[in-house]
């Protein structure tokens, strides 16, 4: 563990003008109490750590050079900025990091005018720095736009895209690439390897040579036309990096963890007459936590955990978790046929398919984060008779939804979309819900959205996808443990657009799609206690419908209410267009459709935030009870015996 | 113009292995007829020009290298594929292109074995290849994948992705690189640069020297242990280029139409043991076609053309496009404001936004096929108080859907969405319909989205979003001409949410979005004819709904119909969403909501799209009198009086 437990420096450092005030010579100090109580807020809230701890230094340091918040600091994903949030203002609700009311575990711009920039999703920081740059620039305003970016998120198409674009901006952007060579997982793909490269062949040089070089290469040459033209040459086929090629003056790599070579040559960037400048800065994940920097994982995502020992706190055990429910199952799959594969965009853990690539390790690809190319390339694969299960996030998949439509749905190409974290998700917030996937794909044709709801569902769905060859599938599955329900022994392939009832009564109908089922169970025994017999189905399909079960359940009961873990426009829609097609609704039709509200909802425990979204059991009687005394008010008549 | 009239060997290739069984030195020729061919058929049918005509003599060669349709091929884009069709068994109908029911103007699967995998939208290429690559190398059958990408399409970020994960094919994969110095407009950004650089600092070598050294490169080195560590180091970061810092085997710049030259260095790359290779290709757009290569566009997309003069066919005079009402508009608004700044990835002229460019080009900022990086880059000029439009066609905003999302709706940033062809698009078919837009966007809370009824409200809309500060904002119009409606003399600022009566009925309402108010008009009429007084209101906001008009024309008459240019999931559904939650269907509610069908439709005249898919007048005649014989039957009782 860090040997600091006291933070005398630190408890005067409440904002970063505070911090400008301190001798060069005291920053080693702050640096050592910020990782400490970095450590020690970590403990007891969870969160991100590695992340944080990797980039201590180079907080202080871009804060001690630069004049924040007027110079724009965006934090590229945002989960290392816990130590940026203690030196800006936030180090009093430090512990309330992830919790309902308290701090996001990501940048927040309405949390504080030192996060310009929110994130969450990785990659932006480079447009939006440039963004602020640009703005300046024509307003002829001060400040510059600064991204801290990893060398992870570099490898994301639309870095590359901004980095391509970067040059209008001249001395007003500064990307720092926080090169630790593990993003999540550990890195993939040319980009991480040329970045090795560049560091193993290079010798870090001592501060003042450093500094030299920095000042002679982005300031002296403007004075020199023969300079000027040597400039302009930079980046020639046989010459700069890949950085210059693009378009940067390229400095480093430094050690980002030595402040005496990161002040200086922050303060000469800042000073610089050219640019845009790229800092290659290189950081350890978790550095100076030995437990961390010990952990594989880098400690990158804790619970709460001892300080002293870094032992964490376990999870109480439980189900199985849904993501491996489906790595195990999609293993079995692909023991079974050898033209399975599965991709994943830098969540090998996250999306269960460690275990697949520990089986499988030359079916398995690991794209990095590239949802884009992630796609596509299982739409390569599936026209050549591979079948392909891209497993992805629903809120990463939004990042490749063109691929998905134009690659995919169009091609009518059977890709296999296993959708992670669907529906809300706790502690991530509004950035990582998954709440717009069922809108945004069943709208398109061809395809067939899957939602599992318990996880034995979802071992079922898993190998219908398996199965399915006429076009492309999508089955979702939310994060976090299942419901302890046994699984199949042998797994069961659906029949495309089948629902199923799973509790049959006469008056009230609960259309489910996902794993509100259960929590639309406890309502139907609710609502039979108050002698409301009540029907409950797994619609399965979101696309496509089970339209003779929708049919007959709207037409043989008294009030119908359709329950989903995602926003308007997904089941409850579609449930309603089939009704109104069919004219279902001209003679009366009492139904309701429950959703995730149009807000974005802040963090907190999962039940809470769908207590707050009304999708629980009290909301489905709550709505059912308030349908019913709508038709006892006599809006109109017309209301079925 | 060309010189060939006759096609005498052209005439006896019908496939590829027709052209295998030619000798080299009949190679030049069949070029000269297979252009000569292109042009003759295009000055007939229009469509892309400029871009096959770059192509020739590499569409030549590379079939007569490889093994198509065994290797697999895939042209970016696409709209360079006319010379590749007619080579591939197409030729008898190449003159039906772009019409309905001919040949589509990209490259389609369901066309011909020859057309492994189909695009229109930029930058697919690589990582379709590398999926092919990958499914033969498991499966262990021979073929390769071969990726021909213009430079424009090198700058989207999913062409890097793809890159950066291209090793694991090894010679599998080879990337042609087509360097014309010009995608649809000019090419921007740090890439482009970068090539140009390349291209300059070389010489183009005899094809002896070339293919030695090809080979050398290739071949030998896999000998000695060496050559292979040399190998190893290819890129470091004072060496190779960028593309060989990605992991590939760099070859060229070679000259694109000298077949003595490609032909050699593909058959070495094609028996190269090292792989993945580049192939860096210098052409000319237009080539060999004097009308092309002369104009600025090289007649990247024309009308039918006159072969011996190049004289286009003049589209019939008529009502200003939109795209150019939106772009007039957007510069009077600049006038006033000089926050306003605009956006386009790589479509000036067709997003109209040229003339904005002309009058404040340091406001302007084409950032290249780049839409995400577009999006963000204006969510951070929106976060520093500027007022970004950022103008990209419906198709391809899909391809920011997660910056839509996560950078611009989550924060609130008032980035202001121009959406051109929104709707079906006719000549360019699916890939380019804007169909899903409302859906995809009207799901997320924040956001404004609007559609123009007709140019005159593209006006007040565009007027309307550069005043809206509060939050995101989209206006969708189509591809086309306006309807010849007066333009206002002051634009109007709309309230949000709110929208107008058109004309008023009694017995049906007709709810239109966008521009199908012309057909729901004359459908009006028609029922009226009939003695259904019929209402007519253009909505205007597809979010926030104007609820109270809404709810007063579902209660007040005895049908209603929504129309949309959409598909299912927008405006309809949510209609029908209010209803429901309103309790509106409960007592009987005769709705009915016409949108896209759920296929893709193949291209046509819109105008028969849109018959095709019912959303004309006629159809919505039909719907509204089937809705009440509906009734008529008695299906259940309880419709109003």
């Amino acid at each position: 563990m860090s040997d600091v437990t006291e933070t005398p420096l630190l408890d005067t450092v409440h904002i970063p003008a505070d911090l400008r005030k301190l001798a060069p010579t005291q920053l080693r100090q702050l640096a050592d109490e910020l990782r400490a109580e970095t450590i020690s807020a970590v403990g007891v809230t969870g969160g991100h750590l590695g992340s944080g701890l990797g980039v201590v230094e180079l907080t202080v340091a871009i804060h001690y050079v630069f004049d924040t918040p007027n110079d724009k600091l965006v934090w590229d994903v945002g989960h290392q900025c816990y130590p940026h949030k203690i030196l800006t203002g936030r180090r009093d609700r430090i512990r309330t990091l992830r919790t309902g009311g308290g701090l996001s575990g990501f940048t927040k711009r309405s949390e504080s005018e030192y996060d310009p920039f929110g994130a969450a999703h990785s990659s932006t920081s480079i447009s939006a720095s440039l963004g602020f740059a640009i703005a300046n620039k024509l307003a002829g305003t001060p400040g510059k736009g600064i991204a801290v970016i990893g060398d992870g998120a570099m490898s994301a198409g639309m870095a590359y895209e901004a980095m391509n674009n970067a040059e209008a901006a001249g001395n007003r952007l500064i990307v720092i690439l926080n090169d630790n060579d593990m993003s999540i997982a550990p890195p993939v793909g040319g980009l991480s390897a040329y970045l090795a490269r560049m560091v193993s062949s290079s010798e870090y040089m001592g501060f003042r040579s450093l500094a030299k070089k920095v000042v002679s290469k982005l300031s002296k040459r403007v004075h020199s036309a023969a300079a000027k033209a040597e400039e302009f040459a930079r980046g020639m086929a046989t010459g700069g990096t890949l950085f210059e090629e693009l378009g940067f003056y390229y400095v480093g790599p430094i050690d980002g963890h030595n402040l005496e070579h990161l002040i200086p040559v922050l303060e000469n960037v800042r000073d610089a007459k050219e640019g845009p400048v790229l800092i290659h800065v290189v950081t350890k994940k978790g550095k100076g936590y030995a437990p961390a920097e010990a952990a594989a994982d880098k400690y990158h995502g804790v619970q709460k955990f001892d300080v002293i020992t870094g032992t964490q706190a376990k999870a109480p055990p439980g189900p199985p978790q849904y993501q491996n429910v489906f790595g195990a199952q999609l293993v079995k799959e692909a023991a079974r046929d050898e033209r399975i594969v599965a991709i994943t965009a830098a969540m090998p853990s996250g999306t269960g398919l460690d275990a697949f690539a520990k089986n499988y390790p030359d079916r398995f690809f690991d794209v990095g984060i590239a949802e884009q190319h992630a796609v596509t390339f299982a739409a390569g694969l599936a026209a050549q008779g591979m079948r392909p299960f891209c497993a992805i996030y629903s809120t990463f998949l939004q990042r490749a939804y063109d691929q998905v439509v134009h690659d995919v749905a169009i091609q009518n190409l059977p890709v296999r979309f296993a959708i992670d974290r669907a529906g809300l998700v706790g502690a991530d917030g509004a950035t990582h819900a998954g709440s717009f996937d069922v809108t945004y794909l069943a709208t398109l044709p061809n395809f067939v959205v899957m939602a599992a709801a318990d996880e034995a569902e979802l071992v079922h769905m898993t190998h219908t996808a398996a199965c399915h060859d006429s076009g492309p599938i999508a089955l979702r599955y939310p994060r976090g443990n299942g419901t302890g329900i046994d699984l199949p022994a042998t797994p069961e392939r659906l029949e495309i657009g089948k629902g199923r009832i799973v509790r049959e009564g006469k008056k009230v109908a609960i259309l489910s799609l996902g794993t509100r089922l259960g929590e639309a169970l406890k309502a139907a025994d609710a609502l039979d206690a108050k002698g409301l017999s009540t029907t409950v189905a797994d619609l399965r399909f979101a696309k496509p419908l089970d339209e003779a079960l929708i049919r007959r359940l709207l037409t043989t009961h008294e009030v119908a209410v359709t329950i989903e873990e995602g926003s308007v426009g997904g089941l409850g829609a579609h449930v309603l267009t089939l009704a109104s097609d069919e004219g279902l609704t001209d003679g009366g039709l009492k139904i309701r459709t429950m959703r995730l509200p149009d807000t974005f909802q802040d963090q907190d425990k999962p039940e809470l935030q769908y207590a707050q979204a009304g999708l629980d059991a009290d909301g489905i009687v709550e709505t059912v009870l308030k349908a019913l005394r709508h038709n006892d008010a006599g809006v109109a008549e017309g209301a079925r015996a």
